[in-house]
């Protein structure tokens, strides 16, 4: 069937526009995940494995280092922006232009074009990345198959303007419950007040000073949030519980575990009655330091930013491999109705990664 | 028809069984106004008014002083305790028997059998206490006809287990808002934390020490209290709102204007954003030194308590008529299935008021 096979000699804003029209909204990848195996078996230098609807590609050069581009291949649901549209100015419009086909054409251009670079390559494609993050298909290929992952330097290919992001900060949820004991509001003292109670963790909230440590030469900005507070019975009772939502989102040079142990400290002499930690997921180191980093640096020119949020790179920093995010997409285009890329940037993308694979 | 008329010549024990086989839950207390108001019409001392389902009987002897005795004819709906029943013990079992048919009993007997007291008597029969307030029949009369309430003294007869519970404590319910600014919690410094301002609001209630006067001999304990708090947008943004729901109680000593002022006072420099009265309900004076007060408790005696908790007596405060609750139902017994009461409380309660009323 001629629909599903990809063409990988197709110019890198032409096979974008194939991937675009070859809807792979999350949860419903398994045609495009079997039309890049196929297109990638094609490919003599490439070892070729598959889990679920992932796929990773590899060569085996047995060079110094391995260098690991990263994409996922759905896409938000389609908004009547399915096909594609080219327009006279060189912009391609429709669902996944920019995240993240375009990234995931790059990847397929490198891999069908650069049959002996010089660093050792792995392509992961995979799915479920617009979803929840327990069905994201890098985080099953990191639990079932973390050595397909390996490598000294991963790019994640997602929009980032064509600029680099350098790693990313963790984010860490934890829920500090107060408890009290219930009383009548008129006779207030029979009872014990948990709102009161949590008087010190907004004080400790309100006077803390979050970090800014240069990591790499990207300066990180850390910070300690109250993101949800509740209390209350009813307005005639003193409450006996109430929960403040605490986000603390940190810079990578702290591990999972001292980010934990951090706000364990912060709030240490605050009478929490229960520390939960409810969602966690690590930072992403730069690793602008790494030779291949500096080098690829030094390829796509510009200067790197450091990534505020979080991202998938987490998922390689948790593997200890440093990533960036370096993609031809617009961030700020993203899931929208009139999503787009600027073709210029697709190429411009390819040619950077190939001069500096190749050079 | 006999059903539906009341004889005033029965003991109070037996005119509380049958005022409970009278059923009158809110909403539906006609027939029991009408039995009430016909009764009260056939005695010739009395003049008597009607508001709605609001009955008001009065002397006119030109005494000295007046004394206000009222009572609700409502009650909670009936939960197969109805008709009454009178066990070996003497106590009468029944929806109302205890909250409270049994002061209504103890009013309607003082009403026949006390023709000249020795101080002007007025007797409220009202509506919808069991309720929402802005339903209460005794409001209802308080904003119609305010001089029905008029008098030195005013004796609320609900369940207070025949001991005299002085005035009432007011209770004023505040929003104290705070505002923020929103932003993504990765990049918290681009917003303003809502929570985190609402951190010396908690601080100043957790500091609060609240005041213990005391009132013609009453303790009262005053409280100042979050009874709920709410903030938080999702969990990856920073707040752009919170709001403290605080309760004080307040003693007699103070107006409702003086507990405004306080609690704007109290919370004064904390950046509150906006300070919203939800609700308020004025305080009592328990008015223990008025002449007729201490003649009262004379004639009662044991000692009185303070009411921490809201009563309507605050309606007769509103009108600068102290007030006090004295009734013989058990207050603990009060909307339960198992409601009763001990007709020994009723017949003295009822003696005791004779008394203090002819002596």
């Amino acid at each position: 069937m001629a629909e599903s096979k990809l063409d990988l000699t197709l110019d890198g804003p032409a096979l974008t526009a194939r991937l675009v029209d070859f809807p792979s909204v999350s949860g419903n990848e398994e045609a495009l995940a079997d039309a890049i195996e196929e297109a990638l078996r094609d490919l003599p230098h490439l070892t070729v494995e598959r889990h679920g609807n992932n796929v990773v590609a590899r060569t085996g050069l047995g060079r110094g280092e391995r260098v690991v581009l990263a994409g996922h291949i759905d896409t938000v649901p389609i908004a009547d922006n399915v096909p594609s549209r080219l327009d006279e100015d060189g912009v391609l419009w429709g669902c996944g232009t920019s995240d993240m086909k375009s990234g995931v054409a790059v990847q397929l251009r490198i891999a069908a074009t650069v049959p002996e670079p010089n660093r050792d390559l792995t392509f992961i494609f995979y799915d479920n990345e617009e979803v929840a993050a327990d069905l994201n298909g890098l985080g099953h290929v990191a639990q079932a198959h973390p050595d397909w992952l390996e490598g000294d330097f991963a790019i994640l290919l997602e929009p980032s303007d064509g600029q680099v992001e350098g790693g990313c900060q963790g984010t860490l949820r934890v829920l500090l419950r107060m408890a009290g004991e219930r009383a009548h509001s008129a006779r207030s003292w029979m009872g014990s007040n948990a709102i009161h109670g949590a008087a010190p963790i907004l004080a400790r909230l309100a006077a803390y000073e979050p970090r800014r440590p240069v990591i790499d030469g990207l300066e990180y900005r850390e910070g300690l949030n109250a993101v949800g507070i509740e209390g209350g019975v009813a307005t005639n009772v003193i409450p006996d519980a109430c929960t403040v939502v605490v986000n603390f989102r940190y810079a990578p040079d702290r591990s999972p575990e001292e980010a934990v142990a951090h706000v364990h400290e912060v709030f240490a002499d605050c009478g929490v009655t229960e520390f939960v930690v409810d969602d966690h997921s690590g930072a992403a180191m730069p690793g602008l330091s790494h030779p291949a980093a500096a080098a690829f640096m030094k390829a796509v020119g510009g200067s790197a930013q450091p990534k505020f949020g979080w991202t998938d790179v987490s998922r390689f920093g948790a593997l200890g491999v440093p990533a960036v995010n370096y993609g031809p997409g617009n961030p700020l285009l993203a899931h929208k109705r009139d999503e787009r890329v600027d073709t210029e940037l697709i190429t411009h993308c390819e040619e950077r990664l190939r001069s500096w694979l190749t050079s």
